[in-house]
């Protein structure tokens, strides 16, 4: 008994599909989305066509057209950056710091700084901007270059009183290469709590890469999960999407690109569509620093000295559902992965040491004002950026991916400084930490922001202990069962977040349970798509499917046989959900069914009705017989 | 039977006003809100004087005095700019770009720059505020503004070695003029969505309005809606609130001020008081960008070129109710004023286009960090004034009301660049969207931020097929009916954010339904106000009406008499909320009330109780009889 | 009946005291926390070693190691300030602008300009940063400060091209001393709302404190509540943790630095770990200002004169609950603490005036985006420095603890400037006011940021009339009671933000109850501590405890008798919650407890069944009868 709303056609062979995927009894060669997804589109372009999401999309394919072949978020072919070579330089760990893999042309730099001269003509003003050069080693524009389908553009940019973009061509030798591995999985976060997401390289926020400005970088990103996945980097100031989007499961992608601005970047998991913001709240994130060459920190010019501490910070969110993760309402806000982390194992210091912060605020929601109690920083530099100092100030503001350099000494006074986020309703979840100074003591030089990393072994005796598992998409122990009044017949879950809402509920046989898509993005296919449906069986082998939802659409199904339906989404099958279907602990309906009483809701009432008159009839029948 | 909490006394001619209001008896003449809050006003001030609001409001009307007579907030005469020769100039849309209406003397601005040559003996810095030179064209004084009060003030300020105000006196003829209208609306907003809430010249976002630095500009506000709305043109630096504010419905205000500093702007409907958030929450706003004329941003010095591609882009929040709207909690959030709209349309650019974003992220709530995956902006200008020049930067972050002009290129490779705020919450919930290069395709020079503007038929036909309508203060489709347990007689609703909360409650006949009012500004009147009531009536005529309520208070009624009431608030019209009242599918009251049972909560317990025990009696009665 | 879940061991001893604390009747001379606390500890590291927190505990036990021995966040011994000489000078109320106390030489000052002539060599750059220079009297290095365990550092940072830290050794002579005094406290919040949490001086928030760049300060910080506070002074760049944390009731901490930045700062308490953010949530705050003295802001050397009109205005938040607090959802939002203040008794201000406003957003936790309708501001100084001038603007955006100067004129024309949050959600919540210009009108030059304080006899009255008392932490007439459908057997309360939720719940007798503890700072003991518990009684005696809850953890009581349970939390015991055991209007349990029936869940259903089924028999036997 299935019912779809405002759709005129269930698709039904998707449907099928998505069904024999659920059950795990077909079809499984093909990747759950495309089955599906293929199916919707064709839907829309026809029985749906007239529908105003079906106008919608007809618009966007005709308006895109062929613009978006290739790119992240477009509909065209997929080409995944493992056929195009990629290198296989392993990565380091935590820290990414990777060698150069190929001896460029010193020549290049004195050529460059030399070319430069005579093409600016364009004087940078001073002061605040006296940052802002074209790179002395950015040119001139490589001479195998020429036949690029831009150089014209290439040579305009190279001859700018500012720096070019990070383009390079892809073919171009590397001076480091990374690899970032991708996939789901679960990580111990603190407090007797573990965390099931996404990872990079098995950590919530992945490992730390640093470059110099004028690097050649190459980034690999290797899908090891079971749905796509991706990435943008945000220190590349170039096409990144078409190389490193809509990265199938076992497959890779790869950039090569040129880092130009100094600073503090973000990079994430960016699949493509619906799937970037999903992939970003679900814990696919780390930090990369472009170390100055063409300029120096004000404070390092006025100290004299590179800093003895450098601290690598990064605040982040963890959310238990999507509804939370849409609606910027996280269960815990930390430094670096871990609930205080650093309240546990303290940064420590020798007071007058000069201590450098690189501070991103990855969010993905919330403000962070990062503060030190006891701390006024000498300088801070803009997203990391030597051009942009600020003087001073109790705190840094950073929305989500903002990103700060900080210098500042340690007062001559021994002590705790504490570390914290002055939205201080984010500090209480998670994000508090500590310096302590003390004379003569041992410090580490060093405090990266990678999350902390189990042994299989570690993770096996932490889940046999943890408190609570905690999960954006799927139900864990930690989420609560909804029960609703007794005669309840209809249900109503979201489908917010690629998450469940509520992900369990618990009903009487006979109730409607009614699916509403409250994702938004009803574009492209599968993983990248806000396209949802639920689909799942009982022990028995009941099982219901719904058809696949555009934004806003509802579908329902009635539920008459008991068990526990574990289902899914068609196309985002690590969305899980399930409904209990049972009976009160008294359930009379089966008393009831055979006096043709509907198991329908009220059934407490007639039967109280009926035994009330039933015994008044009785009563008065047998007082008169006493007569 | 209905009780007021916390008030010494009822105020009951009011709520005959009210109730022939919304019974539409009687009264029609007077707008709502003044009969009512006439009394409110004389109750506070009599019955209600010894009370904590009674006392605040006092202090509230000695204090201000005859300070406000005119002004958008106080409670003194309402002097709508229609009385003042508002000119008839017609808008230009959808970007109000408008012609010159008058021809200024040139002389005017030869003379303003030797004037202030003459007057500046104070150099400005050098560096980031290089661009702060006083308008070579403000000035000098005009001769004939030498009768003005503050001339005095003013000469001061043509002095100055910086900008003066926006002052200029009201009968000054304008350079360019411009009319909004206002008024309550309806539009789609993609994915399948209504909207209905308040729209600028009948869209979400209203029109762009672009002006040149020194510019003398002159609003027209027109009224156009049922209740009073207003305007605030943060573009002006000088009174605005006693021109544009309190406009009443078929009015009009008019203000004319000099543009004297570059930058992006909000304007948004203020009408004053409680109203001035509450509008801004509904949808009124748009963009005004002051072009600089005394000052070039830095891209383009170094670019020797003007942009390419000039994109104005609002990000905004939509509610679905004022409970939603106060807490910032949108439903969706968009650029310029639909659902991914350029995912379904993307921005064209050619590889190397230098393209220039006029950003605006009017909120209400939510911070923005505006970026482009694959794009390092070159400048950033901060609130769009030259002056403020921020080299790179991986995103722009901006709280409601702030703005950016961005200047950047796009590399050189074809593909999708994708637009987005990185609180990724936000962007799921639609404001994301896509610049996509190729080369040689035709491009757009102009995107410009106002909202879709549907046909009558359009819209008919877009009605038709809605998946959903929603709206922050009145009950559309999308609001779900709030039920209670069987048995309940005591439901709660909030009144918050001009909107009831839930909107529709499903009650049993008996049940006491009271309303607090969560909205806190208790001061002046009607629309300006946040006081409110419930007051409605069913099918049948049975009616009911609450006091006006001061923040915190509460009124009940109990609903006896079966019936689908439509009730709304006497100061607010277009609030509206619903009480089904509804027997449960058996209900047994009728059946009980025979035998003096009162159908309060319980029936069923003692139904069953006294089923059980007759029974019992009878069984054993007729057991003994059995002997 | 008790059961305790997810942990290996009750701490009994712990509980024994607890349940004496609440009931009052033993250990009364032991303060609440250490006894529990210590208790904990010790099963943490004994009992509860081998689980997660337990190692988590020990981790941090080991890695703090005796760093943190008189720390605001660590776990060592307490040593009050108090003990070292506390100065007892009265502190001036509400503006803090204290008389020096001591005559420091005069020579000191021009001594540290000659010195630093010599000691900087580099110098700083022009523009952004012109106002960074080494404070001319901050110099040199006092002879009797030789034998600073931490000369060396002093030495290099006197001798550095800008300013050195606040660090001044413990016993140096005072400029200014002030007072600060923290307690539980009320305070009326306007629109007949009365706010009890906690407070400074007696206000929320604090009183105003201003000195001057370059002055050394003391601060005395007396506590005369209940529970240990303590203080964080933004405007000092140096240990203030140690000095200023942990300040046991009827005890004082001191604190001598140098004011070193001009700027607008925060102040709050900040007891040490989990109370840091926990208190500053609870209302403890104010703002302090340091002015400059070796700058000027650019709008006095422009204008040539000062500000006419000082504002200091602080925007702060209101909640209702702890989870409102830990989740920023504030019930009100208010400038300088009471709502719409400015409206009631709106700023008066003269056509043409020079207005500064430092603004300081304490939060907690929401985004300011501060505007004022009909001003431009002329310049904007970052967080108060007179070094970061930013020209123009139509906002300030703030997060939690930022600050501005903002400097502006009043525009040539009379009427109201409305102030407010753009973030207008949160303005309707009370974060609007008014400047209303007039000619020739009185004005105050200067409006201080502190909260209004009532006199005994004046609270006595607004607490009779109030409509509402809110309070973070316990139940008060705004609290509703938390209800559940009949026959409910489990209800869950959440601890958060040192409140339970709901505070009030109504259940029935044989209702088990199940605290979970969602603080998460498992470290540390007492106020200090996110560890919580769930004690108290009803007035027959009748007693329940739950084991101290480390983030996570969860324990249970079932409640069998009736009454009314006040509650509270051993090591925070200002938190309350009540529990109403009660039985339904009409309650069975009486009824069937002789006969066999178990109170569980659904009494209803057997109860109706049986009538049925008897009731049934009875018909039939008496039908039989019949014939």
């Amino acid at each position: 008994m299935m019912t779809m709303m405002k759709s005129a056609k269930t698709n039904l062979w998707v449907l099928a599909g998505a069904v024999a995927l659920v059950l795990g009894t077909g079809l499984r060669d093909l990747p759950a989305c495309d089955a599906c997804n293929v199916a919707f589109g064709k839907e829309m372009e026809g029985a749906r066509a007239d529908s105003l999401i079906g106008q919608d999309f007809k618009n966007a394919v005709q308006k895109q057209g062929n613009l978006l072949k290739g790119s992240g978020l477009g509909s065209g072919a997929f080409q995944p950056g493992a056929d195009k070579g990629v290198s296989q330089a392993p990565a380091d760990e935590p820290m990414l710091v990777a060698q150069r893999t190929a001896s460029r042309k010193k020549s290049d730099d004195a050529q460059a700084s030399a070319d430069i001269a005579t093409a600016g003509g364009v004087q940078p003003p001073v002061g605040a901007l006296s940052g802002i050069t074209p790179g002395r080693f950015f040119g001139p524009v490589p001479a195998d270059w020429k036949d690029d389908p831009f150089i014209e553009v290439i040579q305009r940019d190279y001859g700018l009183s500012f720096p070019p973009t990070s383009f390079v061509p892809q073919n171009t030798t590397p001076d480091k290469s990374f690899t970032l591995t991708l996939s789901e999985g679960k990580t111990y976060i603190g407090n007797g709590v573990i965390y099931e997401g996404f990872v990079t390289n098995g950590t919530v926020p992945g490992p730390l890469i640093v470059v110099d400005e004028g690097d050649i970088v190459e980034f690999t990103i290797e899908n090891k999960g079971t749905v796509p996945h991706g990435a943008s980097i945000h220190s590349a100031y170039t096409q990144t999407s078409k190389y490193l989007g809509k990265i199938k499961p076992g497959e890779k992608g790869r950039i090569v690109f040129r880092a130009t601005i100094p600073g503090v970047y973000l990079y994430h998991c960016a699949p493509g569509g619906h799937a970037i913001p999903m992939h970003v709240l679900f814990g696919q994130y780390g930090m990369m620093v472009v170390k100055p060459k063409n300029a120096t920190y004000e404070m390092e010019k006025r100290m004299g000295q590179k800093p003895d501490i450098e601290i690598y910070m990064i605040q982040h969110e963890y959310y238990a559902s999507g509804k939370d993760a849409v609606e910027g309402n996280p269960l815990y806000t930390t430094f670096n992965g871990k609930l205080f982390r650093y309240v546990e194992e303290p940064i420590k210091a020798i007071p007058g040491d000069f201590v450098r912060i690189y501070f991103l605020n990855v969010g993905p929601n919330l403000l962070s004002t990062f503060h030190i109690v006891g701390i006024i920083w000498d300088f801070a530099y803009w997203q990391g950026n030597p051009a942009m100092v600020w003087p001073n100030g109790q705190t840094v503001t950073a929305g989500p991916s903002d990103s700060w350099v900080i210098d500042f000494r340690i007062p001559p006074d021994e002590g705790a400084y504490t570390i914290l986020t002055h939205a201080v309703g984010s500090a209480s979840r998670g994000a508090i930490g500590l310096i302590v100074a003390k004379k003569d003591q041992e410090r580490d030089a060093l405090i990266t922001p990678e999350g902390l990393k189990n042994t299989p072994e570690e993770m096996a005796e932490i889940e046999k202990k943890a408190v609570r598992v905690i999960s954006p998409f799927h139900p864990t122990s930690f989420d609560k069962t909804a029960k609703f009044m007794p005669g309840t017949r209809a249900v109503d879950v979201s489908i917010i977040g690629n998450s469940y809402w509520p992900k369990i509920i618990e009903v009487e046989p006979g109730t409607e349970v009614t699916w509403t898509n409250e994702d938004v993005f009803t574009y492209l296919e599968g993983e990248f798509a806000g396209i949802h449906n639920a689909g799942g069986s009982n022990a028995d082998g009941d099982y219901f499917t719904t058809p696949l939802l555009a934004h806003g659409e509802s579908a329902s199904h009635v539920f008459e046989k008991e068990g526990e339906y574990d289902y899914t989404c068609a196309p985002h099958p690590y969305m899980k959900g399930k409904v209990i279907v049972k009976k009160p602990d008294l359930d009379l309906s089966s008393l009831t069914a055979g006096k043709g009483v509907n198991a329908g809701s009220g059934y407490l009432l007639p039967l109280a009705v009926g035994a009330f008159l039933i015994a008044l009839f009785s009563f008065f029948r047998s007082r008169d017989r006493q007569k």
